[in-house]
């Protein structure tokens, strides 16, 4: 068994996202802590986006990510627009306005101030373009030969009036699920790069703040359930949102939206393009009823443009994701062990 | 000059939290950023321990550091531990009831699992003395040679009253300095362990949240103005409350609690106890009249039994901090240019 060999050490599967990387954090982590939530308030349990604290008529939301991405400059983007994105996009996934970001840099020492900068205003132009506010940070130095790089936190706050946060577990029969634009760019973008491949000038990263386009759907329809498919892709965001929801989610191949270069660097790198890591895209659960109107109100906001139904949730076999495949069979989409790019986010 | 060579590139000191950090921090981060702080809240341009954000009848206080702590384990404490302690505290410095906390931990591929469990356990050790939730985190992996160890980010999230908030900038002329305990033990804890010598096992880091005992001061009396003096020490934080309060602090050297070993730690490997890292520590500013008070509810709260008072606020060299020496005479105490350890905390 894998995991056999896992038991004393971290491993690299043990960051990378997928069910190993629960794993971890259930027994090493979760187990070791007491008090998992505040009361009334989404907790470490739900494994959600993000987490809440009840605040008057208001859910103050909050969501941390730490960032190791390398390299740290990359088509598309770089370590500062992700990790703004990142804040961003987990609160958006939940419902909430974003507020304000902290953040936290560790660098090495002999790191560039001209790519700090540069970094730093890669955060601020997403900040900037959400309106929202960079409140506080850290900065750390550590000795040469000590880190590579640099890492990144950010920690997103928003807000939400009570009652309206939306949960990976919302997803109720007969709901459509709706994916906002093509999948696998950012993993495709990291990995061929990586690999020196050639064609990879043509792949960007997808990186990009999605609160407006969440804020349009918001106001278009009922939105159900809503997660960015970072680590683990496509394949592991719907396998926890069916898996939390009590649902299972049927999705046809050929509706999904991959583009071509992705497709063709996957084939190449031997990648399957559903696990890949984006970090400007959502897969959104919408009630039936309203999933016309949401779709046209997400094809309309900024990074929107390529939003598609790709399938719908059903009751048969609970906590699956299924797909139809395009030559007219039926198969599991398992939740990944993990991103299979280290250092992707 | 010490900064030209430093303009291009990340020096050591540009992480050790005086006046070379503040300066990288202004030149390439705050000049970088466009929206500094929540409207009606706490910023970064306010160099505070936290930034809030006004939340109807409250304030939300945030704030975010990293740990990079070398060794990971040390007497007194461990990363941890330090990591959870640092969030409470600085909530607590502002007045806010600590909630819960968020923690992104970073570690290198190989990283032992065991560890990994015992640093969970005591950063759950200090939530449930405080009485607050870990609701949400991340975890990732580098891999072998790309990170020494382990970096641990915690970002804190409490609550005050609206107008209830302690600032920095909150000292008014004949207000009473308290400080809560004996200086400078996790820096010569840390130091004399790396420095490998012996006597290193008798002075413990003094790592301790202090919302306890802020709540109790409260309780007692008026507190204007609160810091806990990590990276560069007291003589830091007193600087910045001193400059950001447009007020002088004059201090007495004998009444400055100081360890015998840490005295002679110090002596030993050339350092000044007044810019070593504190981690269980208060500078507290309080009303005159309100000082007995407070000090003996400070006494009697946890870690804080040997609080006493250090000096008072006066007026006549505004922004200084200025020693009464045991002979008799008066110096300055200058921020130092940074904690004179790496990875201290």
């Amino acid at each position: 068994m894998v995991h056999s060999k896992l038991r004393d050490k971290i491993q690299l599967s043990h960051g990378a996202g997928g069910t190993i990387m629960n794993e971890i954090i259930r027994s090493a982590i979760l187990a070791n802590i007491t008090k998992r939530r505040v009361e009334g308030g989404v907790g470490l349990d739900d494994f959600d986006d993000g987490a809440s604290i009840p605040f008057g008529d208001s859910e103050v939301v909050v969501s941390s990510d730490a960032h190791t991405v390398d390299p740290l400059f990359f088509p598309g983007g770089d370590i500062g627009k992700l990790s703004a994105c990142g804040a961003v996009n987990d609160l958006a996934m939940m419902g909430a306005q974003p507020l304000a970001i902290t953040d936290t840099i560790v660098v090495e020492e002999g790191f560039e101030v001209g790519d700090l900068k540069r970094i730093v205003r890669s955060m601020n132009e997403v900040a900037e373009e959400v309106g929202m506010a960079i409140i506080h940070g850290d900065f750390k130095v550590m000795p040469k030969g000590k880190l590579d790089g640099m890492v990144i936190t950010t920690t997103g706050i928003g807000a939400v009036p009570r009652g309206d946060l939306i949960l990976d577990s919302g997803l109720r029969n007969g709901d459509k699920i709706i994916v906002t634009g093509p999948i696998g760019d950012h993993g495709t973008a990291i990995a061929s790069l990586r690999e020196g491949i050639s064609f990879s000038t043509s792949i960007k990263s997808d990186a990009a703040p999605l609160w407006a386009l969440m804020q349009e759907g918001m106001k278009a329809g009922k939105i159900t359930a809503a997660k960015d498919p970072t680590r683990g892709g496509i394949a592991m965001a719907l396998n926890e949102m069916a898996e939390r929801s009590q649902a299972s989610i049927i999705i046809d191949e050929d509706k999904i939206p991959i583009r071509e270069e992705v497709r063709g660097a996957c084939e190449m790198l031997g990648l399957d393009p559903l696990e890949l890591t984006c970090e400007g895209r959502a897969a959104i659960g919408v009630r039936r009823e309203d999933a016309e109107l949401v779709l046209k109100a997400i094809k309309a906001a900024p990074y929107g443009e390529d939003a598609t139904v790709v399938g719908e949730v059903g009751s048969e076999r609970k906590g699956y994701v299924i797909m139809r495949t395009a030559v007219g069979g039926r198969r599991i989409v398992n939740a990944p062990l993990g991103e299979p790019t280290p250092r992707i986010c």
